[in-house]
């Protein structure tokens, strides 16, 4: 996060990070490999073999009870696993203010655990993982922050608002106050019960948004879908080959996003999703291929669902 | 089924049934209630209780092993349970004949067993327990129609068809030819994937299908869904509140089904679902609100929802 901590030395961050993960990965034996995950570029420990991301994350998020030199060095470690010097820098906003009245629960759905992690540290362990991440924005209630104390580090926290729309304006603050050289650069927009996205699509969106001004993870439709006018009957089928299920992260430049909410605002407009701030404005918003697994948690069943991904993402050789 | 062996007087059916019942359910017992289940009219077994619909409906699928005598009394009583001599009759095909490539499973996923019964016999079962379904159409494909020899008096086979509305004409052609009274009657189209639909969903997408001509099951979408012509940029963002998720079953007019499949031939026109068809002849399609539990069951993570789903409605009081 901080560009003087980092080390010169490549190899010096490597042994480091080798240290780090047997420190904090000590489950991880069985699948150390030999080549770097999900790292297009090969940095981490293709020496030494890598622990599975996704397990290595897990290891970092227990970094509570750990001290900040350690947390430090394992942030290192997983960010070297995923390092890409190509990728286009981003900040990230993490949308973590519902309520969850959905779910079942005593706490809202974001809070609840997932193999052993909260959704939504689940969300920030992606972005944390991202070297590329210059501010990272959690929208949250002020009651719930202190779960966050051990990222007090790498955290901006931000006030939810009414409408989405507003919970993204806040935090989109934090972002010019903290980071002013970030000013035109991209926002990626996520929704923190949406956990099981991972690095390589974050990646892909954000490149897309760097190309084109602003994208969309999307993927296409399963379901036969018609539009009504009244509710009550037909108007149309759409053809589904054109119908996209849009997710999360969305990412516009901040420029963009500022005049698309003047607009939203001037015309109090309700907005439904970030994107389409931008298609208010008549700017291009690309599609960004996602997966069918980048579900969003919204019921008792979505937990199952999404318990069963991460059990078929925990048996398949990365 | 056969009106003819319809006993005239409800008292001995009732009695008939409450044997059948204790016959066949006879893990009921914690169950029984002084109310008949999912049927407005009150017939059942109102003095005698009755084991909840759902219970009745699995202990009736275990009749391979009974006489017809017995499996006959049981469908007797069944039906009783959902009488309701004010629902409009129809007859229902159930497609059954895919090959399930996206299950990981050893045979097609409409033969995967949900909680110790198939899929495609759960389907059935709504309509056998449905007096006022006319022919019952199993599209499904030869090589196991042996599994269904126990519902040989209440069953018509069909071939599946190259693609959906094949099966759909195949399956038609069975109710002209052995109903030929139905010509002007409703037919109603059912995934079998779908085996969570209840029979009140289905009488009431029949109820506006008898007064609208075509009628089909949907619920509000909860995606944000955008249209790209191009796969690529997004076209538009539908406003969520005009789209419908669509389900089945699909409910159309049996003469305006054979004029729209002449449209749909002659312009030789792919169609995703049933009801497509009479859009495209211009003919006004009904949307029935429906319920987020009829899920169409694709996926392993589909099995696992759809086995909460029944959990849960075991759970409920009825």
């Amino acid at each position: 996060m901080d560009s003087d901590s980092r080390m010169d030395s490549r190899t010096l961050r490597e042994i480091q990070a080798e240290a780090s993960a047997a420190a904090f990965c000590p489950s991880v034996a069985p699948h150390v490999r030999s080549a770097s995950v999900d790292s297009p570029h090969g940095h981490g420990f293709t020496s030494a073999g890598v622990c599975r991301a996704d397990r290595f994350s897990q290891a970092f998020s227990i970094r509570a009870r750990s001290t900040l030199k350690q947390r430090m060095q394992a942030l290192d470690a997983l960010r070297m696993m995923h390092a890409d010097a190509d990728a286009p820098r981003f900040s990230a906003i993490v949308l973590a203010g519902g309520v969850g009245s959905r779910m079942k629960a005593d706490r809202p759905k974001q809070f609840l655990e997932l193999d052993g992690k909260s959704i939504v540290q689940r969300s920030l362990d992606i972005f944390l993982a991202m070297e590329e991440v210059d501010t990272l924005v959690l929208v949250v209630d002020a009651a719930y922050r202190d779960r966050f104390s051990h990222l007090r580090e790498h955290l901006q926290f931000a006030d939810p608002g009414k409408e989405r729309q507003d919970s993204v304006f806040n935090g989109l603050q934090k972002i010019v106050r903290d980071s002013k050289s970030n000013g035109g650069g991209l926002v990626a927009v996520h929704d923190a019960a949406r956990p099981l996205v991972t690095v390589r699509e974050v990646r892909e969106v954000v490149r897309d948004a760097h190309a084109h001004g602003a994208a969309v993870l999307g993927v296409p439709s399963k379901a036969t879908i018609k539009e009504s006018e009244d509710g009550k009957f037909v108007l149309r089928t759409i053809a589904r080959s054109r119908l996209w299920e849009i997710q999360t992260p969305q990412v516009v430049r901040y420029d963009t996003f500022l005049r698309g909410f003047e607009q939203v605002r001037l015309n109090n407009l309700a907005v439904t999703d970030d994107a389409s701030i931008v298609e208010q404005i008549g700017e291009p918003v690309r599609i960004t291929m996602g997966q069918y697994t980048n579900i969003k948690i919204t019921t008792p069943e979505d937990m199952q669902i999404a318990e069963s991904i991460l059990a078929e993402i925990e048996q398949q050789p990365q």
